[in-house]
């Protein structure tokens, strides 16, 4: 222990005796000031880091083994926030360009960490892309305040953390009996998502109903290229049990999607459609419901937004994820209690994860009491 | 000291020791878990408060020599938040029926205070109105949870203290003579905002006018009947240097606001006709921004969700006051930074504030360090 370090826990320690004799008040005591002029300074670092799934993992356009990830820390005064970008190549981030933006970040400027809405308001201005990069800063910055403040994020935002819901765990296009098989190990889980837009769609939904009766979320990741098929097929999926349907077309199909939603007799979520609280606006009319992601929003403090945003405009909310290690699904946790379904399993689908954070029991989303994101390198 | 309590504190001052010299993790140890399962209960307390004014105030329908409140109290394990409602007779509450509504809060049946996303919709749900009671009980509880959490709430909000506004002080309508006398009495505030809506608006601006260059604010309280009337006013007021109109028309005329906005050289505010979060759809098209109030929108919780869904929508965003006392001045003035403008005086029109909180120094806010919303009884 350096000496400042022990002299200031000696005046802590008088202090609290001072202090609470003097009127019972221990928690607000003044241990920690992080207003106290110092010129203590954040620091941030980064590592490329390759996420390794259990099984190859293919949605609509595309199938992959792995997905490369950056890792990010920022220490203030010997406090460590972690945080993580996720990078699926499909969303045109890479570690390089990941790690290029991080470089550009300079967080020794700012005295106050507290500050997040001038810190991550600076950043995003950097550059428009690079979402992923932006939530990894974002997420760290959370850890490392929620740290200092000494209490986890769902408290800090008012959020009870017995409300979270159950998450869903999905299930890939695959074989019909590779999808028997995933859907016989998804033991204890109480909603699944099926992947579907290839052309496969009833034979993934009948093998996975060969199973298991418990009710399935829909994602056909923008497969479906005709709004009518688009209708058939969500009135045949409301018939086998599914509760909701992802981004049926194109993102940028508005128009259709307003017409399906029109006549959907299950809700449609906007996921491609809407990255950003932005894309919020344009959605509304579109769809009955937005996908969150903290890779593509920039991290927590936009999705807190998009959720007030969301609540206002009376739409429902899922929030989910990337393959990501238990940080960045960890982080999105302290969100889950405000949204009406979560698919937060992307940790539980890699082999070599770095933390251990907010865990599933029956189905449902546990978080702990540790401050911050609630998460421990293992 | 209780023996509890002194023991508490022994095996918090070993922690300290233990946890430093493992990780030098100071300020996240576990000092204090909220979540210990500890049998700790809030109490609410409250009292009848009369706030008496400096001078008369008149607007475009009353005139009064005093305010009443309700003066609230949290109380949690020794640590007490304040809070308070103030209840200008227009509203239509009453110190009675205040009493009586925080008469069925019960806030022992929460474990947890820093469950305000729970705690605070259960109250909202109690009934429909009294929203200034429900801000009693809001501002009381963020301050207890800032004192909790040991951090003012610009930090816990993540906002910068350094970019608050400067506050407009208010003219009163009266005589000619007097107007200028409280002008010349203004020394400091570097804008002004004028009551307008009664039959002499012209000359309170010319009077306002014959003291000093600085900007102005203009607010008819609804006061004017007919939207060209309207319409000229805006364009004479522009020219004699106001920046801003709140709620020209009777709040239920969205179409003759409407009408306006599309025409007036000037941003128009919605006061009356925006009290809450679920009102706000309705003003987006008919009004350039909003006036935000704790007493109407039931707190700084709302009026913090008020704020993101403002700037989502691109409007304006004033936050005001009732006369009050630096309590919910202070607890306001928590949210101003984020805001265009503020006007925050309330605390300066009255002779018996019990509190001492954010001030103003040459026309800004000027916030403290202290947790939660950062007052002390004076």
């Amino acid at each position: 222990m350096k000496d400042s370090r022990r002299s200031f826990f000696k005046k802590s320690i008088a202090a609290i005796g001072a202090t609470a004799a003097a009127s019972s008040f221990l928690p607000g005591m003044p241990l920690f000031n992080i207003n106290s002029g110092s010129n203590k300074k954040m620091k941030l670092s980064f590592r490329p880091y390759r996420l390794e799934l259990k099984h190859t993992f293919t949605v609509a356009e595309a199938s992959r083994t792995f997905t490369p990830a950056v890792l990010t820390e920022i220490e203030y005064d010997g406090v460590v926030g972690y945080g993580e970008a996720s990078l699926p190549p499909y969303l045109g981030d890479s570690q390089e360009s990941v790690m290029e933006f991080l470089g550009r970040v300079d967080l020794s400027k700012y005295d106050n960490p507290f500050d997040l809405e001038t810190i991550l308001t600076d950043i995003d201005n950097i550059r428009f892309y690079n979402t992923a990069a932006k939530a990894a800063v974002d997420i760290a910055l959370h850890d490392l305040v929620g740290k200092l403040l000494n209490q986890p994020w769902y408290n800090i935002w008012g959020f009870n953390k017995d409300k979270t819901p159950n998450t869903t765990f999905t299930i890939g296009i695959d074989k019909a009996e590779v999808v028997k098989e995933k859907t016989k190990e998804a033991v204890g889980f109480k909603i699944l998502k099926v992947k579907l837009g290839k052309d496969n769609d009833k034979e993934m939904i009948e093998s996975v109903r060969a199973v298991t009766d418990i009710p399935l979320t829909a994602d056909p990741n923008q497969g479906w290229k005709d709004r009518s098929y688009a209708l058939d097929m969500i009135h045949w999926l409301k018939e086998k049990g599914v509760v909701y349907v992802e981004q049926p077309m194109a993102k940028d199909r508005y128009e259709d999607h307003a017409w399906l939603m029109e006549r959907s007799p299950l809700p449609i979520l906007a996921d491609e459609s809407c990255q950003r609280l932005a894309d919020m606006q344009k959605v509304k009319g579109a769809y009955n419901g937005i996908v969150i992601k903290l890779m593509k929003c920039t991290g927590m403090r936009e999705a807190h937004k998009m959720i007030t945003l969301a609540k206002a405009y009376d739409m429902k909310i899922m929030i989910g994820c990337m393959t990501e290690t238990s940080c960045a699904i960890s982080a999105a946790s302290h969100l889950s209690m405000m949204c009406d379904w979560a698919d937060l399993d992307g940790n539980l689908l890699i082999t070599n994860d770095p933390f251990k954070g907010t865990t599933v029991k029956d189905g449902k989303l546990v978080l702990n009491d540790l401050p911050g994101i609630g998460v421990k390198k293992v």
